[in-house]
């Protein structure tokens, strides 16, 4: 509503919202809600992302979901790589009443504008149209299991950055046509991409940008405040393994946070 | 994705995959996504939005409208005012085989983005932060329902203006506070608050703009391309009345477009 | 509760009510449930059935149904065949809320109670241990879908009736062993079928007794009770092709009757 | 089915099928079923049960959940008391693929039906019509959420109970109507009606019998068989305390059980 809503008359109309169904999100269990780039390929040769990895496209997205994370605050981690985001809400939020559709539209609603808001803070060239997004929710009953949803994100994230740094070297600095170049990795395992890079093109790919190789880790930290006693949080970006165990001891306050 | 999907090594960490639940809309059934603004007093107030409505505000919301509808083909008609729009998508419609997640977050999501996308066509004034809408989606499984349902979007939005008005009216032009103006409309009717506008305002309610008073439709039309005999598709905004029965008649194809 | 219920001191265990979830069904579709027999292949085994069908069983099956209705009175039609029973709820029933799971389990338990209660009305041996059924509701937005959902049970009804009446007359009559007989039917069409069952035992499957051809309707009609002018409300068993429009017209009732 | 399946011709109607909404519940979760009579009090009174208790309809309730547990061996403990019963299964249980309809239905559905077979072993009155229970399917995240379950429905008898035994006390006894005893209790808390247990009726409800006051756990043990080195599985009553530590203690499988 813009202004002043009216006192509902109820008119005979008014029968239609009995329509609407109820989702209420099991209690207890960790909250993910996932955005995911609708055809984004395209919209990445629309704009000219630099291959196999866009620096400025990947800041965008992390700045969009700090934009998320500061907005909804039981959002306690956050996890993002390539054109996809998840967010992670406390077991126990009782946020929207654990409406799942609230959640998962708001987040993606905000997440979608401000990805579009704060475009030119990241990009000189002018963005040709809107991009768009969709969320899915889901539920994980235990710290095991959410601990295993962002590791295979992150394994994900690994595999496909291996294969487009290998198929763009070949493609960019070998001559390959697309074609050849999948062709050439069709079958390969991970050791034999990372002997491709490093005797063709002399890559390391232990050498490569962590943001490229482990994608993007939100958190919020308390820090203290330059000159003062006082802290504050803030909300801090990691590029590192959140698979191992010691990922999960330094910030043992992710799964322990309660409301 | 960016660019390509490396091949999945199925991971241990897979099975978390399965904890997704479907969400397979029920066949032969209207579908509705609604989109409704979230703390749009508050953003109306920061963007200093006319009261009580603002056109720049709602073409806005118009043009965004049009580009989910030029994007998703199976929405016969939508209906919006003030913060909100409702899609209705065709009885038969496959689209991402009627899950409905997927078709509530892609038309939320991109709604959203095209609300930023679009703003400086219609505000001057900078958008100071990024907007943010929920999105349900709702089922009808008879014309008559889903008549019922715009009928009932079309009779808030008139209760709301007449309302807005009015209450503008004392405040802007009729010096009363907000709390004055509240208290003088406690307990009217629609009669009295004609009576308020026309006897102390000079306001003849029915000489307002249809687009305040109606809100807005948009259709697809066929029209001629001038010079020429090709028919081509437009979507076109109406300001009209949608609950009697000769909207229906006049435009009967909604209500029976199969794909 | 078998007596009183105590007023329920509030426990600190109380809580684990929220973990419900709520199924609340769409308004203005029809409701059916239809309950399947477990294991009835068995079951019928060790009840020594007759092949290929065995009138008692189906008897049985229907007095449980008829139990159900009874108990019901929004269910306008049911149809059963072999180990399965639909129940169809009027489109505005507002029995308990419209709560699914409800609606369900009811229907299902009060058939297999019934099914064990009735038993040795119809069958002199003694029943062996308890059968069970599962349930399942489907919901129908128009009346076409509702016919077509008994025409679908009905076509299947016909068509398992053939295989069996033609498998076991090949077993039994012709002295087949399983696997021959199924051997013998593999690939056949109904024409095929019925050549069998004429050429080699004299059989004409027209001729078959409509409760095997065409399985049960359960309707409620309005009955003058004899020798007075007062209509009572029985229920009765039709065998009859609901498949075609001549039975929805006699029957016209059926689609149109509201709370 | 009682024989064989026809091989299914593809009828046009078959689209009906598509209707069906998928129901698979979340894994790693505890499954609590619930079944619960319906109108009980009413069963109760026409089958003229003792009161405050029956021990023969709570045998009856047992044996009938005994059953279930014989064909349902995911089912690691079962609690019942009065008319309803609940039955808990393995959090990683893939039974009917965790299709939450199916499990529901065939442990009520089995429930109901042993329960009329089982009757003429613990009642001589002859069972007047059959009696039905609905059913509800709950998800537990977590250990301590099932055991939060189970002490509210062991608190919920022990309540229920002691209204009961001294409701009937004041009636049968004490000669009071069912308006005035209900009338005498109102308001009092346990310590209350322990005294009029007491000092009018001379019964320390310490010494009632363990199966009114704690309700009947099921469980399944290992025992060695007589004279023999061999174990096997059976399935043993319990009425105990199971809200304290000591139970799970003692019981420490019931937690632990992998499939």
């Amino acid at each position: 509503r813009f202004f002043h809503r009216g006192r509902m008359a109820k008119s005979k109309f008014e029968y239609v919202k009995s329509f609407e169904s109820e989702d209420k999100l099991l209690p207890n269990c960790w909250i993910v809600v996932r955005v995911d780039g609708k055809s984004f390929h395209k919209f990445s040769e629309k704009h000219e992302f630099e291959k196999p990895n866009d620096i400025r496209a990947l800041h965008l997205m992390n700045r969009a979901a700090v934009k998320v994370m500061e907005h909804f605050k039981d959002i306690v981690i956050s996890y993002g790589d390539s054109d996809e985001f998840s967010f992670i809400l406390r077991k126990d939020t009782e946020i929207f009443n654990r409406r799942g559709f609230k959640i998962m539209t708001y987040i993606n609603s905000l997440f979608s504008s401000s990805y579009v808001y704060c475009w030119k803070q990241h990009f000189d060239v002018k963005l040709k149209f809107p991009p768009f997004f969709d969320a899915r929710i889901i539920l994980y009953p235990t710290d095991e299991n959410l601990r295993d949803y962002l590791s295979w994100r992150q394994v994900d994230c690994h595999i496909n950055n291996l294969y487009n740094t290998t198929f763009w070297a070949l493609v960019l600095k070998g001559g390959l046509t697309n074609q050849e170049a999948e062709k050439r990795l069709c079958g390969t395992v991970t050791a034999d991409k990372n002997e491709i890079l490093f005797s063709e093109f002399n890559i390391n790919y232990n050498d490569e940008p962590e943001i490229f190789k482990k994608g993007t880790i939100l958190l919020r930290k308390k820090i203290r405040s330059p000159n003062s006693d006082h802290f504050k949080k803030v909300i801090i970006p990691l590029h590192e393994d959140l698979i191992s165990e010691k990922f999960w001891n330094i910030h043992s306050e992710i799964l322990t946070i309660k409301s």
